[in-house]
């Protein structure tokens, strides 16, 4: 099943700057496989939902083996059956 | 990796009234094996991360296969390493 | 208008236990004379729409006040004119 | 308080097609005076926090006359004391 996400990672505990830890969660976003668009509140992704879930775990994993202590993901999962979803032709 | 998430499913395409498919939503996320915890906003779930992002995506298989044609969900998960996240004890 | 809302605040910078500032954004909601339910993934607020929007304005400004140098919030807000919106009766 | 802002609004009732109110919701921001950025899960934007907030009732009002009978909105918001918030910075 093709879906559209958008998904943005919040770390805490690691200071008020968290530039570092979402820009490695976006190379993890890119390397996934999956279309990806940045913006200023998250990452947009296109894809097998599949592939997408397992995207966003391996973020919360990469990123808690490289010391992250805690993780907060905000994520919006977009499906339908009518047509294909996809980032540039939302409505 | 325990982990504690916020479900919220939103289908599009049934008409003003949701209830129907949030409750559908719903029973499916408490037969997942997970702890669950209804609001009016959402569920709350507890329980391993990959079999928080299984349910979510057996809520969007199971809604579309009885019908509803577009779902939008959104979702928050919380993991973290200095203990286990529970949905008891935020902070 | 009356709406119903999710408000969930998030801290950066305080550590990776967020449990004071998120009790003070609960306390302030509470005094905000809006209608409050508190779960774990945030507080459902019930009310006057510009009500809900000047308490989130002021959760942010009085939390900044205290010392806290980052905030994002992530809320939903949900309104109709089919009947009035409730906390207890989504659907 | 300059803030950053994500704002989706979806409309419950009017089908599985949410376009047309989607559009008019952004043309209403755009209207705002605000800093806009779109992007395929909702609208940035950059401005004073009273401006947002008022931004974000004026699409629920305005959508409401026009006959939408129900709104659900998903919103970001963020601010900082250590430097002014701004859509291009995130960090």
């Amino acid at each position: 099943m093709i879906a559209t996400a958008e998904i943005q990672v919040i770390p805490l505990g690691v200071g008020v700057s968290v530039r570092r830890e979402v820009e490695r969660a976006r190379q993890l976003l890119m390397e996934s496989g999956l279309r990806v668009e940045l913006h200023a509140y998250g990452t947009n992704v296109e894809g097998e939902l599949t592939q997408i879930l397992a995207a966003i775990a391996k973020v919360h994993e990469v990123l808690h083996q490289e010391g992250v202590v805690r993780l907060t993901s905000a994520i919006k999962i977009g499906t339908r059956t009518d047509k294909a979803p996809s980032l540039a032709g939302k409505g």
